[in-house]
C-alpha cells in the first residue's frame, strides 16, 4: 500500500503495452479486476508502430503514466549481434527475433517497476506460447519479489469477447483487417494465425510485408558485400553503417529480392508443435555470410565444436533462459572464436535465392598453394600414405570381427 | 606368382578405370613399372560416361580384361538412401556424393581382385584429396592382404607430362577442353580446378552442367510433391518411381529451375581447406523435404539428438570410415527414427530458390487443436504457470549469485 | 458410473501401494474425498517388503481388491539390462534404479485399471520429486483417458498429520524408527531425508543397509569375474546365473566389501538441486566392468559417440520420458554396439574400493603386437611422420594468425 | 652454416634430454649421423630426476651445452590448473599428465633453439606413441622452419642394440633394473611395458611407486578438505599452499591411502589400443572434489554442456592439438563457468577408496528449504501438475502413433 501526502494510493502495475487489442483490454482489466494503477511501457525494438498513437491510446484507457523507451541500438548491439556470432537458428530455421527481444523488454519493465515502486509487472502473452516463459523467467530472475499478472492467460477471452468488453467500457476497436497476428522487431517478423495454421497450405502472399514475391523481384541479380569485424557486420558494399542502420538496410535490400521467407514446423517450449511463418531477410543473408566466412578462418576443430555451441545457444535463448549463466559461458566461447572472423563476403541475390559467391580474409586458412590439384605445390603427397595407414587402423581392425558377428547374427536368427 | 598350364603368369592388379587421362596412363605405368597384368574395372554409379568407349580404351591400352559393373541401383538403395535418412550434409553443405560411392567402388574392386586372383588393387587418386583415404581404408578393411598402388600419388606428374608419357607410347590424348576436373555420379557432381580455386571469384557459368542459370530458369514456379515411406522418397507427384529413376527425375526437374548449386569452403580430411563447387539438385531438395517432414513426425527430443547423429554420420562417411562399425550403429539409430517418416511434402522451385510450402503425414504430431491461438482449444493454459515456475527455477536461483560475482570481477579489476 | 445387477457401483481407482504410511492414508482418503472404490497394486521389483503384510494392510484399510505382481524378472531383462548396456549414470553418478522402475510400475497400474474398468490411477508421490513425472507421463501416454490422482501432492500433509488422520479412522501407525525415507528395488537403494539433507554432513552409518562400512569389510581383497554376452552379464566367476539371481548375487558380494555408496548433488527434473545418497553395489561394479570391456572391443569412434548416447539415455530416463520414441532409437544404437561386447572382466574389491584388473574378449581390438614398445612389431613407425604432418596441419596454419590477433587484442586494450 | 670468429661452426640441434638410455644414445647419434652440435635441454616439470647427474651425463656424451629449466610452477599454473578446471580425463580415465607437459616442453625447446640459433629440434619419442605428435605439432606451429629429428623413430633400435651402440663408443649403461618404462611429472606417473602389456594380468605391486598397496594403507580413514577459488584448489585443510606445493602434498597424502591407481584400455591417437597403467593420486581426488563442487554451484544447463566441453578439451589435448585455437576457445568457456566454483570440499580416503562426504559454497544453488521432503517448504507443489502436463506432452502425442507403427512392423514381418 502506497501512501502519499496522507492519501492512500493504489498499488501499481507496469504493463508491457503495444496499443493492440490485447494489451488495451488488459489496461481496463487490471484496473477493474485488480484495482491497480496501470503504467504502460512500450519498448521500441524496431517494431515500427506509431508510437505517438500508442501513447495516446494508453492515456485514453486510463493508464496513469506511459513510457516509450527506444531500445533499438541496445537490442542490436547486446542481443542481435550475439545471435549473429552464434549463427543462431533454432531448429535450423528460426532466427529468434522475438525470443531475443523478450529478455530486453522484461529488463526494461523491471527497471520501470523499480523506478515507479510498482508491485507487479504484466504482459499480454497467452498461455500457449513461448513468450510468457521468456518474460516471466527473466522478470523473476531480475526481481523475485515482483508479482506477475498475465491477463490473457488468466482470462482467456476470444477476440470477439475482448472487443465486446472494451465496447461496454466505451472503447471501440475495429475488427482487425488481417487474419494474421504479427510480432516484429528490427531483426525479423513472425506471422501467425488464420490459414497459416494448416501446414499443408502454402502461405498466401498477404502474409508477407518485408519480402516481395520472388516472381515480382528484380530481373537482375543483386550483389551485396558485407564486411565483418570481430564477427559482426560493420560495412555494406564498403560503406560503414551503424548497427541499426546496417540491419535495416540489409532487410530492405534482401527483401526486395524476395529473400527472407521461412516456413517450417517448430517445437514450442510448452510442448506443442506449430507451423511458423517468418520474414527474416537480414538474418538469413547475414548469418549465411557469417558462416561462410567462419569456414575460411576457423579450424575444422573450431567449426565442428562451434556448431554444438550454436545449437545450445539457440535452444537456450528460444527456451527463455537468457538469464542462465550458461548463456554467458557460451558467449565467452563464441567471442573467443570471433577474434578471427574478419573479412569480406559477397552474396548474390536473385528472385528469392541467395548464395555466397566470394569471400576473403586476412586470417584465411585457405591456402591455394596447398589445395590446388593442378600444379606442383608444397603439400607433401607422400605424407598421405602414413596418414591413411594410421587413420583407418581402428576401423580396419574392427572389421576383422565382422565374420564372427555375422555368425552370431545368423545363429540368433536360427534360434528364433 | 601364378602358373597356368605350365606357363608363369604375371601377377595381376585390378585398376579402377574411368577412361580419362589419369587412369589411362596408369594402365601403361602399372605394366611398365610394376610388370603387372592390368584388369580394368568401371563401376557405373551413374557417372554417365560412354561405357563402350571406356571399354575400348582399356583394350587399346593393353589391359588383359575389362569389367563394367552396373551398380546404380545398389548405390542408391544401399548408400544414397542411407544418406537421405541421415540428412547427410558434411559441414552443413556437401551431400557426400563422391564420398558415398567410394566404399562401394572399393568393394567391387576387391570382389574382382578375389575373382581374378589379383595381388593388388590400384586407383587414380592423388595424394591431396579425400578419395585416396576412402578407397584405401575400405580396401584394407575388406582384405588386408591386398597391396594398394596409387600411381598418381607415387608418380605425381602434371597433366602435360602425362600426355607426353602416353604419346611416347603411342597414345594420343587431346588437350582437355575444360579447365575443370569433374567427378559425378547419380547423386551429384563435383567441379574442381581452374578459376574455382580462387574463393573470392564467383564460379563461371561453364562450370555447371546439371543446373541452368537462375536467370534462364522458367518464369513460372514449379511444384514437386515427394511422398516418403520409411524415410525415403518413393513417389513424385503421386507417381511411384524406382529409386534410380526417382533421383534422376528430381535431378532434372530441380536442375531446370536452377536449383542445386553449392559453393563453400570445405575442410578436407587431409588437413587442407579447399573451395568446393557442386551441383546437387536432387540431394538439396530431397533432404530439405525429408527434414521438413521429420519436424512434423518426430518429437523434439528425437529431432535434437538426431542432429547429433546426422553430423557424426556425415563426418564418418566423409572421412572414409564407412567400414567402421559406428556407421552401422548410427544407421540402427536412424532406421529406428524413420519408422514414422511417412507422408507428403511439396516443394516450390523458382529460379534458383526452393522452399517447402506444404507437408502432411498420418503420423503428424502437429495438432491444430493444441496449437491454434485463435479459438478455444483443449490446451490447458493454466498448466503454463506451473511449467514456467519450475522450468526457470535453476536459472533464477543462479541469478542470485550475480551481484557476488560482479563484486569479485570488480575486485579483480581493481587488483590489476 | 458402473451398474451391476441393478446396483450402482462406485467408480474405481487403482492405487500403487507400498503399505507404508503415505499410501495407506491414501486408501482412506481416496474413499472419503473422492468416493472411489480403491484397488491396491504392489508391483514387486525387488523392494524386499513383506508382501503378505502389505496385502493384509490393504484389506484392513478397506481396499476392494489387492494385486501383487512379481515383475522382478521383467524389470531386470527389460529395464536394468538396457541401463547396463547404456552404462547409465545420471549426472555421472546415479544408476537410475527408481527411475527405471517407475515406467514399469505405471504400465502395470494401467493394465490393472483396464482389467478392472477403473476410471483413475493414483500414486503416493509428492509434488517435489521426479517420480510424479515418471508415473504421470507414462500413464498419460499409455491411456490419456485415465484420470490421475496424487493425494500427497494435492493434500500435502506432514507425517504427523497423516498419523493423526489415520488414527481418527482407527488405524495406528507407529512413529517411524528411521529418520530416513527409502526407496529400493533390485537395482539399488535411495536414502533421503533427515541429516542427509545437509550436504556438508557425512552420511551416518545408519543410512546404509546394503553396504558394510569399509572399515568393517574383509581384510582380504575379493575378486569377481563377470562374463558378458551381448553387453549383459551372464556369468559370475564362471557360473551361469539367471538375470535376477546375478544382480542379487553381485549386490551382496560387492556390498560385503563396502562397495556401492554414492553421495552427490543432483539436479531434479523439477528444477531443484538435492543431495542424494544411494547404495548400488551391483550397478557400480557391473557398469565399471562393462565400460572397461567396451574399451577393448569398440573402436574409438564408437566409444566417443556412445558416450553421447549414454548421457542422452540417462537424461531421458531420469526425466520420465521412457515412452518417448527417442528412447527406442537410442536403444537401437546401443544394441547395435553391443554385438561385440562379449568377454570376461575381473574386478578387485577391497574395503570400499573396486578396480578392473583383467579383461579379455574374442572380439578384442587390442593387439599386443601393434601396441608393444619393447620389441619389433608390425606397426610401421614411419607412417607416423606422414600422419603427424597432416594431423596437425589445420592447427599449425591457424597458429600463424596468432601475432595478428595479439596485435588486435593489444589495440583493443589500448582503446579502452 | 654458422661462422664465428672466422671458424665454420657446425649447425646445432636442440635435444630434449632426460639422461636415460634413449636420449643419451641420441646425443651420440645426432653428432655422428647428422654432424650436428648437440645442445641438451632438461625441462623440469617435476619428474624428480637427479638434475645434476643428468647435466653431467650430457657433458660426458659431448653435448656442447646443457640447459636445465625449472618449469614446475609454469606447468601447474598454465597447464595443470586448466586441466583441473576442465575435469580433464581422457576416455573417462586418463588425467593427461604427459599430454599436458609436452606442449610446454616443446615451447622451451623452441625458445632455446631460437636463442642458440639452432636449425633443428630433436626428441626421444618412438613412432608408436602419442608424444611424437604432441611434440611435433607444437614445434611446427611455433616455428615451421625448424627441422625435427626423431632418432628413435628413424632408427628404431631395440634396447640391447642401443646399449651395444653406446658401449662401442665408450659409454656404459647398466641393464635397467626395471621391466617398466616410466614417464612422470608433478601431475602423475605413467607405467608401461613388460607384463603390463597383457591386459588380462593384474599389474604387479612393483609397477607402483606413488601409491601404497591398499592392504598396506593406514587402518584409519583420512580426511582432506580442499578449498577452491576460481575453480582451482588453493588451500588444503585450511592451509594456503602454493600451486606446486599443493599438488605435491595431495599426491603424497592420497598415495599413502592407496588412492590414485588407474588401469584401462586406451585409444592412442595413432590408431592403436593400449593397456595403460597410471598413478595419479592428486589428479583423481582433486578432480573428484572439483566436480562435486561444480554440481553445487553450476546450473544443470551449465553442467550438462560443460561435460561436452570437457570431453572435447581432453580429446584435443590428448591428441597433441594444444596449439589449436579451439583450445583457447574452450578455456574461455571453462573460465566463464569457474567464476562460481568457490567453496570447500571434504574427501574421505581409506585403503584405496575415496569419496566426497561434504561440500559447501557461498554460491551454492542447493536450497534446503526447496529440497526438503519433510516439512513445509516454499516450493509450490501445485506447480508440478502444470509442469508435468507440458513436459510430457510431445512424448505422449508421439505415443499415439505406436499402434500404427506396430501394424506396419507386423505387416513388414508378414511380407518377409
Amino acid at each position: 500500500m502506497l501512501v502519499w501526502r496522507g492519501r492512500i494510493l493504489s498499488d501499481r502495475v507496469v504493463l508491457g503495452f503495444s496499443g493492440g487489442l490485447d494489451t488495451s483490454v488488459a489496461v481496463l482489466w487490471l484496473k477493474e479486476e485488480y484495482g491497480l494503477d496501470v503504467i504502460t511501457v512500450t519498448v521500441d525494438v524496431g517494431q515500427n508502430e506509431d508510437l505517438r498513437a500508442v501513447e495516446r491510446r494508453s492515456r485514453e484507457l486510463g493508464a496513469i503514466r506511459h513510457y516509450n523507451i527506444d531500445a533499438k541500438d541496445e537490442f542490436v548491439r547486446g542481443y542481435v549481434h550475439k545471435a549473429i556470432k552464434a549463427n543462431a537458428l533454432y531448429e535450423g530455421e528460426y532466427p529468434l527475433g522475438t525470443a531475443l527481444a523478450r529478455p530486453l523488454i522484461a529488463k526494461k519493465l523491471v527497471d520501470i517497476a523499480h523506478k515507479e515502486g510498482a508491485i507487479a509487472v504484466s504482459h499480454g502473452c497467452t498461455g500457449k506460447g513461448n513468450d510468457q516463459v521468456r518474460f516471466e523467467v527473466t522478470i523473476k530472475a531480475l526481481d523475485p519479489t515482483l508479482r506477475i499478472i498475465a491477463p490473457m492467460r488468466e482470462w482467456n477471452l476470444t477476440r470477439d469477447k475482448e472487443v465486446e468488453y472494451a465496447m461496454k467500457r466505451g472503447f471501440y476497436f475495429e475488427a482487425s483487417k488481417s487474419q494474421f497476428s504479427v510480432d516484429q522487431n528490427i531483426w525479423g517478423r513472425s506471422i501467425e494465425g488464420g490459414i497459416l495454421e494448416d501446414p499443408s497450405k502454402e502461405p498466401p502472399e498477404e502474409a508477407f510485408e518485408w519480402t516481395v514475391a520472388a516472381t515480382n523481384a528484380p530481373n537482375e541479380p543483386g550483389y551485396m558485400t558485407l564486411t565483418f569485424e570481430g564477427g559482426v557486420p560493420v560495412r555494406v558494399n564498403g560503406e560503414e553503417l551503424q548497427p541499426v542502420e546496417l540491419i535495416t538496410f540489409v532487410n530492405r535490400f534482401a527483401g526486395q529480392h524476395g529473400v527472407g521467407r521461412i516456413d517450417h514446423i517448430e517445437d514450442r517450449l510448452v510442448g506443442i508443435k506449430s507451423r511458423e511463418v517468418y520474414e527474416y531477410p537480414a538474418a538469413l543473408t547475414i548469418i549465411e555470410a557469417h558462416r561462410d566466412l567462419e569456414k575460411m578462418v576457423l579450424t575444422r576443430h573450431q567449426l565442428f565444436f562451434k556448431r554444438r555451441v550454436e545449437e545450445e545457444w539457440a535452444w537456450l535463448v528460444y527456451s527463455g533462459l537468457w538469464v542462465d549463466p550458461l548463456r554467458e559461458d557460451l558467449d565467452a566461447f563464441i567471442d573467443s572464436t570471433q577474434r578471427y572472423v574478419e573479412g569480406e563476403v559477397t552474396i548474390k541475390l536473385y528472385k528469392g535465392s541467395y548464395r555466397v559467391v566470394s569471400r576473403k580474409s586476412r586470417y584465411s586458412l585457405y591456402s591455394h598453394d596447398l589445395a590446388t590439384y593442378t600444379k606442383d605445390s608444397t603439400f607433401q603427397q607422400s605424407s598421405a600414405t602414413g596418414f591413411i595407414e594410421l587413420w583407418g587402423l581402428p576401423s580396419r581392425l574392427a572389421y576383422r570381427n565382422k565374420p564372427f558377428q555375422a555368425e552370431k547374427v545368423e545363429a540368433a536368427r536360427r534360434r528364433v
